[in-house]
């Protein structure tokens, strides 16, 4: 399996996803700050993988401090998971990521600074393990979803690529597939950054699975053809509500397939969920810079080099548009928000 | 105002729209295989410049010809509608002015095999100026649909770069701010060849008017935002129900209009409705090269290189989608499609 981030005992080694599918290049993050740009430059980027990373970051944030008491390592927690929990503002799982290691350590009763240290590096490499649990659930929950022969669209990567597993969206497709299901893959390509094109058709080939790219706008045509058996993607932030915020172009996707009859499915882990937030207007969407779409990489400029540009990272899809979501306690189907808060209560998960 | 193409006496120079905007460079077509090429290859493009750049084109390929008297005249005639008609499959007004080239010819007595020849120019000429004319009325008729303050989305370009005027869509935005009206316009960058972002910010910015460029995808979530007012396209072939073939996107725009309760005009020349085709189904929709999507412009990949593509160039939008038509014989609303068949029998169309 592809292996996004490794942990090799004093330094993060992550594969930068900017270069691929072209080149596969690895580089070293050996500081906080080198996890805060991996994370803000899309090196690292899929709401999962952001958290594990994230958690990593904070092992290396204390390991040039002073810790000489439990009191100094909290003051550099703190003050670490304030500076990440900024990379990208819009996922959830990285704020998650950094509130659940803090929790954690709490618990520990140690005094040492260097001790919870440890601790700190023990926690990032099992919700790193956890995580690939987690994919794996959702995997297997989704697959029920998925008819032999079915032509599946997705958008952005959700794949190895975004977790510290075989994927959330990718991963349900793959899963199906390895049970033996026939399936027909279509990747949006996902501008501006182009996940799809580069992330989602590179894992689907090292998967040995057929895949088609098209661009974002063709998806509505492809489903009036019948083409389209079902849409399933990731998330960055589920309400409350089931409100998802995803990448651009979800919501228009969502849209389209309820116009043409096409089930719409989410999947993501339970840490993707913000029960704090009631409803998708409440989600932060995060607007990036008007060059990413101006030029290819910053090596091509597509229009003029001053045009003026809107770029939100993300949308927010309604639940109505939802037909179900899949996480690794199951699957979730409306009506919606009770089922979510349900399965919340069932899973004895806090609601705080 | 920019001339897309201009007629010199011995060859036409054209912009070739595949630097733009980065650079304005001029070609000189020579023969009617210089104008295929530029049509097929997207040097010109837009439906009605199509259509005038490929009677040119007969006029050119009729200068080496041996044309020592009428038959011979029309046998090259007929051998370079048939050779051009390929050039672009979709485009109806490219089908449409070759042959009404072919009957306003067969309409002059001549015998004479030159003189016909210097006849096919004036006609070519008069396309020209005829298509100059039409925008203008579109401009006029469809201005009546912008209020002041409106905030326009569009696709792909439909300006002087793909016209012989001032263009259909963009023509009604530009008449609309002519006319004193406020207006902010958002362009879809337009995959794969990226029209809107390469032309049409470029158009826009060439007119003075403000313009913001988005990604095709988060054109939806702008209309969640209340941020637009009304969306106008262009359209590249009309059935007789109102079914638009115009650049792939625009029925997933169409939809999303539909959604947001946003208006959604289709403008174009009636040269664009093509009456022997009842409804959409019947509209042959061009699959172009995989590496239109594969590469941006043929220098930098954005995927795998052997990745499997889809790229239809057009779709088809249900008349059901459709707000208005602007023509230059007024605005066409519905129902459809008995209000299209009332403006061509009040023009005296033929309906053949």
């Amino acid at each position: 399996m592809i292996r996004a981030i490794k942990w090799r005992s004093d330094y993060l080694e992550i594969i930068d996803q900017t270069c691929l599918p072209l080149k596969v290049e690895y580089c070293k993050l050996y500081s906080i700050e080198d996890v805060f740009n991996a994370i803000s430059t899309l090196k690292v980027r899929g709401a999962p993988l952001i958290g594990i990373t994230a958690a990593y970051g904070l092992y290396l944030g204390s390991k040039k401090a002073k810790l000489e008491n439990r009191k100094e390592f909290f003051a550099n927690l703190d003050e670490n998971i304030d500076y990440l929990s900024g990379a990208r503002p819009t996922a959830v799982n990285l704020i998650w990521a950094l509130r659940e290691i803090r929790s954690q350590l709490e618990n520990e009763s140690s005094q040492d600074g260097l001790q919870l240290r440890e601790k700190l590096l023990a926690r990032a490499q099992e919700l790193h393990e956890d995580d690939e649990r987690r994919c794996e659930l959702i995997g297997r929950h989704g697959q029920e979803l998925v008819p032999n022969n079915a032509r599946i669209l997705t958008h952005c990567n959700t794949g190895a690529l975004a977790t510290g597993g075989i994927g959330t969206a990718l991963g349900v497709i793959i899963t199906a597939a390895q049970s033996g299901k026939k399936v027909q893959i279509y990747a949006d390509e996902t501008r501006p950054v182009l996940q799809g094109a580069r992330l989602t058709m590179w894992e689907l080939k090292a998967a040995g699975l057929p895949a088609t790219l098209i661009c974002d706008s063709a998806a509505s045509w492809l489903m009036a053809q019948g083409e389209i058996d079902l849409v399933i993607v990731g998330a960055d932030r589920i309400a409350a509500n089931g409100a998802t915020a995803n990448k651009i172009g979800t919501y228009n996707l969502a849209i389209s397939a309820r116009h043409h009859q096409v089930p719409f499915y989410v999947a993501a882990p339970l840490s993707t969920f913000d029960l704090n937030i009631k409803n998708g207007g409440e989600i932060p969407v995060e607007i990036r810079n008007a060059d990413e779409i101006r030029s290819i990489f910053g090596k091509q400029y597509i229009t003029l080099p001053d045009a003026d540009c809107w770029n939100p990272a993300f949308d927010v899809t309604p639940p109505e548009l939802v037909t179900a979501f899949v996480t690794e306690g199951g699957i979730i189907q409306p009506p919606f928000p009770q089922r979510i808060e349900e399965l919340f209560l069932k899973l004895n998960h806090t609601l705080n």
